[in-house]
């Protein structure tokens, strides 16, 4: 059994986290913290908890239990694992980030768009950015795992296809997605009440948000050149789920794609491509760790659409660090994410 | 007082006219048509409407009180319009079809998309296409006007501006399009239910929408020649709305484009630019015959993104059939169309 | 024109106050206050008024406009209309409350449930409830309206026939009410987020609600003695609406409810009494100031059951102070308040 | 390994089904039939299932595949389980019925309710219901099983500790439930659409609903004497679940309902008696097999008020159906039916 820590439990992804981790057969929770919820009850603070867990929230400052721990999981708001890893490594811990601390290798871009200075710049360049399909064998043997962000997650495994193999102009890159409120977390804002978010969409961050320049980096890797990414992100009134639809231009439009995805991702446990004409619905991966893939030819166009759906909680935040979690642990990548989404 | 019939009122773009024409000042409803609902009252089908109005849906083949109307409006499914406005016309009154049939210009194009022979293809040619904002003089004075779809309508508005100043490159042009549930009409059918459509999100025929010749028709006749228009619809859980996310290449980035749509839209009283760096919510339409604007140029990047929101049962469809009814007959455009949305 | 003053008018029942009082034909809105937001323009604040109104927000300390009001309508938090209305009235400034610092007569027991001193015990007595179809006549010459609650005022209408007739046992009354999430305000709460109110429901203040003593003071008065309420209010996903279930045993099963129920409201222009055998949906109410009623025989039983739908921040706030405004100023009734709901 | 099969697996108890014995370490789907889907794969018609099994639906008159079962689950509509168990048991085969068939032991009600007369009213006395808190012993032998009603195990379970002690008047019993629109099922009607059932709530059926002769059934058996039981169901905006709210004159206002809950409770796997003063919410137990329960005195009344929570899909249709399979196989009762609510 390895011994997890998890600090700072008492948002969505802890929560997802705990629901996860609470049925892993390899693992126990050695601690789960939160400053604001410490020495009350998990099952107290999340009543679908009653009866999988004894565990009450601690202190973070009561360092011990998570040194003692193998790996310990941070799903903080940004700019608070940075100040726990240095310790933590030190301590032969290993991390696993849910928070974007350690995504961007540029600490200039990073501070820059997350307004404040980096706690441990050193530590960037180790940092392996926890995207399996990408990154599996890296992620095996880190220390340090950057856990992708939920749109990133979803914009770039729709990309990847097409750029690892050059199919596409990088300067026609676009995607416009969708988010489930869940992804704004639990702290109480005006936009996010349901009075305000129900019965209604709308873009958001479209001068600036977070995500664009951890997906410009990904896919400027995959295509080993810079790209003109535009991303717009948009609130829908559902909880979970994640819809990225992406443009751009082909530049042979004769390119077989529904065989290229299906090759790329054959031997993806959390990657489906859905048969050609197929539109993926949120709601299928629901709670799970799948991202769900359909590939399309803009009709009478030179165009290449991809949709791309995952969970933002699951494959978007918890669900892919739990599959970082197997990998580095040896485990089945598998383990414990077998669930199937809710229908309806 | 102008005497307006109304056919095929019993689905969601005939209860918009009823509650719209229930309080117009200049309308008397002289006769609303359901082939499956004739007899029974409109109230008992539609209780919102319960003390506001006295009618009962009438036979359509009774013809003789539509023929004395001065307008009809048809609010049937697509291929009904067409069968009695030759009828109609001949009998000297005006008709405005808010289904698809006088909407494409090329005869061969509807019958491949809508899937059946036209009627009267005769007309389609006279008839005016229902945009204000861009065919206003010619709809006052129409016999027949196509009364554009919802998609059409908030894309079209979006692009309209950048397209008649060939500030937009009309190769690199795309829409991600979300519709509330009530797009897809009354007819009950496994998507649209309550349990399928609630919580989930998806993508929508990407191999082919039927608004798709509609828009790169319009498009074209603003650019002055052909577009490489990519359109995307997604369906989201919620009852009306229509968000367009549009997606194109400027010509020139430096060029002022916030004052270029205050200035286009400056005396439209149904188009509402919102001020630099805002985000047009579905909700501030809801009920309401406007579609409010805004534009963005995307940050580190030579793309315009426009934002475009209506309400689809309003300016998407009975609202606008309504402005186009007051151009036609001479009243304030804006006549029984100045209600507020509902804030929450 | 009537000159109205808003305290408070950043929450739901002020922006709810400002879609109906914009379009009053006879109400000019003279000033609208917010601690928060003074000097912010209303339409910055709710986007729907955009281009319906100029005004900003004011700080109520600013009071000489409020004094120069022929009314104040007042939209804040339980506990600051008591700290206002006595220089007002003394200024001669007619008053309505829509919050709650008037409508319970027993000060202790007003005290009690909402945990604060009265500021003005002596106006209490004064206050007029501002129930239009109970008390109308002493509404029209009131200084001082205490605007009902929102549960408050579709219970009460459910049971009234009922129990001004005698014909239920007072000891065996119980409502399970059902209200959208914008009842709870707009101050950001966990349990109103989205992700926390959707897609489930709940019952809350089982152990008490400050609805229930105004409830049970109304229902007592309708019977003229003592009544066992029981009130059971839940939280569903919806933004707007009430629906009341009402419960009794029936002293004699043989009486004719649904006349009953038609006869003592034909001539109340916002309670519609639907057929036998309905059941009123709360999204038919949306938006407008009726109450609509049902009434059924529980088969097999004596018992009755009432149905009452209103819109919680309409009939249940914002319309009904509408309607107490129409009626203090001599207007006709149903001024500024016939807007049919959306449908759907 | 126990071999299942499912008769009319094509709706949504039939989904459910499927998602909790493809993960059953016990079962093994022998055959899943559908008259309508009959060739399709499962996972074409379910896309959340894809991956996790390869069944196809085959026609339910392919009878072989059934009768080589030992245990054949029915997730038909209402009349059809009563064709085909007859037959079944007389091959030996064990039947859970999902439907209502069974469930009513006086046929002539049941006749009267459902419309139809019975095709075996033979079996109907030996056939146990199968709620496995009243009923465990009989269901672990019986040959037959009816599977209750969603409504009917919420409420039961609600007032069962009430009425096996005599603690309540059983001439006062109401409860006002409410129900996510899975409960109307997937065969499409207007209005379970979601442009007609999302932002509203109604009652229906409140001059009769079939789940009050069970319930009543149900609750005379625990009293052993007959009840005074109303029955009003709601249609709520949401997916999944079920809400009950039960309320009834207590004997004795003295009684430690508390303590009579836990203790009756105590050993049970699925019913979760939460803490004195809390509310359970629906999302807690959704797609769980658990009803959580809190039990409450009115204030200031002698009336008991009790809150019941299910996912109706689950412990209130296919999730018990499982439960009564584990028991009828001689499992652990929990095998399979573990998973932990979705939070948020």
């Amino acid at each position: 059994m390895v011994k997890v820590g998890i600090i700072g439990g008492a948002g969505y992804t802890g929560s997802e986290l705990l629901r996860l981790l609470s049925r892993h057969p390899q693992v126990t929770i050695a601690a789960i913290t939160s400053r604001a919820e410490a020495g009350k009850s998990v099952a107290s603070l999340f009543p679908s908890l009653r009866g999988h867990t004894d565990l009450c929230f601690s202190d973070p400052a009561d360092d011990g239990v998570l040194q003692a721990c193998d790996v310990v999981m941070s799903a903080t708001p940004n700019g608070v694992a940075m100040t726990h890893a240095p310790r933590l490594l030190k301590a032969g811990v290993r991390v696993i980030d849910i928070a974007a601390d350690f995504r961007i290798k540029d600490v200039a871009v990073w501070e820059r768009w997350y307004g404040m200075s980096h706690a441990c710049p050193e530590f960037v360049a180790e940092a392996v950015y926890g995207l399996p399909e990408r990154h599996r064998e890296a992620i095996r043997s880190a220390r340090l795992v950057a856990n992708p962000g939920c749109y990133p997650t979803a914009v770039q495994l729709g990309f990847l296809p097409l750029l690892e193999n050059d199919l596409v102009d990088p300067t026609t890159l676009m995607a416009a997605a969708m988010s489930g409120v869940s992804g704004a977390g639990r702290s109480p804002h005006v936009p996010t009440l349901f009075a305000e978010a129900s019965e209604s969409v709308k873009a958001y961050n479209v001068g600036g948000h977070r995500h664009q320049p951890e997906i410009a980096q990904g896919l400027a890797q995959m295509a080993q050149k810079p790209v003109d990414f535009v991303f717009v992100p948009h609130l829908v009134p559902m909880i979970r789920g994640i819809h990225a639809t992406l443009y751009g231009r082909l530049k042979d439009p004769a390119v077989d794609l529904q065989r290229l995805y299906e090759e790329r991702y054959r031997d993806e446990p959390f990657v489906d491509v859905l048969p050609a004409g197929a539109h993926p619905e949120t709601r299928t991966v629901r709670g799970t760790n799948l991202c769900r893939i359909a590939v399309h030819k803009a009709p009478g166009s030179d165009k290449v659409i991809v949709l791309s759906a995952i969970d933002n909680l699951t494959k978007g935040a918890s669900g892919q660090a739990v599959q970082n979690l197997n990998l580095m642990c040896g485990f089945e990548e598998t383990l414990g994410l077998t669930d199937i989404a809710l229908f309806p």
